[in-house]
């Protein structure tokens, strides 16, 4: 029989580190003691503990005073970007795309490389080579990266740190990603799925409330999910959480080989979308396209043809948002969130159709709208929200408070 | 802009004494001081001190000494089940369950009442009627009472208290229910949706691993889910969470009011499968039924007809078994959880037939098969798992940790 785990000092002292540190982090110009006080509710013999370990330790300085009135002068306390850094490489089927930040979540440094076609152990060397090439140009100390963070396409083997099967990758199959790619390196790897990695870099880049809670739907080759709940990523038991794939969501759509009828992946992916547009006659030649990068092309074909008046392009989108809001009502009914977040390497080019058609899409399909409404935003970390988002994984581990991290080890 | 906040001794302390009478409680035969440090983690002290607090509360009771070799006895602690109690109110557009628990859980008395057609002001009148005779009855205190939990259909609007539109009680509408019953018996009550409070029974019922993560499928008059992570129920943003009836599980299905075609709400629900059974013919005469009791005894029916070998009954069923493994993928697919629990009025006619065609539907499914499986439960709580779970809601809120409660308040 199980038993819940208690808690003690140093598991709470462990805790409240992080909180300071990110709150310190989140402010970006700083914040004296006193405030810190105030934002953490934390007293001030324990915040006065706990910023002179991380003065020590160099990861805060000193950064000026503030007088305010009479009494003794405020002193802000500002994290050293510098003192630690993070590498984050997301691996697509087309591209690979590789991010160094520094302690701030900032992106000192970015490189993007076409993904060597098939061969696993092609890829894994080149990747390799271009976090060495990455570090070298940045000209950061090694000892100072904290680790390399990659985000893949899901499902994953997160125990055995593989890659189980990437869609459109047909090489891979359990390649053991993370153990080569830390030999290769010499640095430690984490794996994460693009779909959660992306939610991490949301949370660390958009400082919204404490308790944010959101549904992030990642447009990638594959269509994906991942969910923020109280400011912190779900991962689920197995750490794939948002396979959302084979949600129905046009019962007029396309057989799949799931064996059913009109799922996210045969409807709303990329790949669907060109097909959809090359069916309507949007493009002038009849050529059907399945490569990554040939899908990539004609995508952005179709949202510029969209957004110059092209009649039958825009409906065309309009209507894959229409097939969208199907699965994110799907998902905002089943998990009760405050907001919805879109983002990925397609979202850019289909963000001025979505914002236009998603919002009331999904109100007159929400459970919930006699209690609240649901917000759709845009992601606020860009394209490269899988890349950066890896890095912040590894930022995150080194920093972020968990509430988890509270209890007792078994 | 928010910040996360910290915890500090006071918290740290209620916490672990939750952890502790949760473990004392669990165990049920009781553990003694050495056995509560060694499942919970803490320290002997820290167990020593909270044990002494909990003795003079009067909510466990030393209730005899072991001699285990050589040394000092060991002295069992046992929760004192006649310390507090709880009732729980099932509102279910046909009946009414009610369910007076102790403090361990257990059912000490159970009344079911008809609903009372329409008036939602009778409806709460015979409530708080019903609640007091089942009290009087027990011959309970009234003082030991901790409060009165109702479970009713969702959406709800937990702010206010109220039941927004509960399908099949046509008269409510923003009922303020939770106001209403509290001044009418004089209890403190909590209201929750009839598939959250299924989770939060399951959860105190079974007495699972410690980080238990289950997706339970509520099969009442609607179909709902709720969620469980890390030992935890999750309730959402608005306490809404597990809204599921708008998923598409047969792309061939009906037309549903809300636009689309086969969602669950008119395929798996009892009333679409009696319909489905009419249309098989099923039954002998070709009356359609659609009150809330007929569609019930329908539905006996149809499940005992199956058991008995009737071939057209169990084509139904088996049916209506592959349509909700549709639902339950796509929740599985999303959420990634250890394992499926089944729950419900319905479920106990349901079980034979769902429990030999699900698992192996949802296998075939799963999007991380190649990681770990996924098995298939009855709730242990059985038909009133939404009493016994609003009962155990208002025991939660006096018991159970929550790592929540851990973070100093804003």
């Amino acid at each position: 029989m199980g038993m819940r785990r208690g808690t003690n000092l140093p598991r709470m002292g462990d805790f409240n580190q992080s909180v300071i540190l990110e709150a310190i982090r989140q402010s970006g110009t700083g914040l004296s003691r006193t405030e810190l006080v105030e934002a953490t509710r934390l007293s001030a013999q324990t915040v006065t503990n706990i910023t002179r370990r991380l003065l020590a330790d160099g990861l805060i300085a000193e950064a000026g005073r503030t007088i305010n009135g009479p009494g003794k002068p405020r002193v802000t306390l500002r994290m050293i970007a510098e003192s630690r850094y993070s590498v984050g490489v997301h691996l697509d089927p087309a591209v690979m795309t590789f991010v160094l930040l520094d302690l701030t979540g900032a992106v000192v440094r970015r490189i993007t490389t076409r993904t060597p076609v098939a061969d696993p152990r092609r890829i894994v060397d080149a990747m390799a080579a271009t976090i060495g090439s990455l570090i070298d140009a940045s000209g950061v100390d090694r000892n100072l990266i904290a680790g390399v963070g990659v985000a893949a396409p899901g499902p994953l083997d997160a125990e055995r740190g593989t890659v189980i099967d990437p869609p459109k990758l047909p090489g891979w199959h359990r390649v053991p990603l993370r153990a080569v790619l830390a030999e290769a390196t010499g640095f430690e790897v984490t794996l994460e799925k693009d779909t959660t990695a992306a939610a991490v870099g949301e949370l660390w880049t958009r400082h919204g409330p404490p308790d944010d809670s959101f549904v992030l739907i990642y447009l990638g080759t594959g269509i994906g999910a991942a969910l923020a709940r109280d400011g912190e990523v779900v991962r689920g038991s197995s750490r794939n959480l948002g396979e959302v794939g084979h949600i129905i969501v046009d019962p007029d759509g396309p057989a799949c080989m799931c064996g059913y009828r009109g799922c996210v992946e045969v409807v709303c992916t990329p790949q669907a979308i060109v097909e959809q547009a090359e069916a309507a006659g949007v493009f002038p030649d009849d050529r059907e396209v399945n490569d990554p990068e040939a899908v990539d092309t004609r995508f952005t074909q179709l949202c510029e043809r969209a957004a110059s008046g092209d009649v039958a392009a825009q409906r065309v989108l309009r209507q894959a948002a229409a097939h969208l809001a199907v699965l994110v009502a799907a998902l905002t009914n089943m998990l009760d969130v405050d907001r919805v977040v879109l983002g990925g390497p397609f979202w850019s080019r289909l963000a001025p159709v979505y914002l236009q058609e998603l919002p009331a899409r999904l109100e007159r399909l929400s459970a919930t709208r006699a209690v609240h409404t649901l917000p759709v935003d845009g992601s606020v970390v860009g394209d490269d929200v899988g890349a950066v988002g890896a890095a912040c994984v590894v930022l995150d581990s080194v920093l972020s408070p968990r509430t988890s991290d509270l209890l007792l080890e078994t």
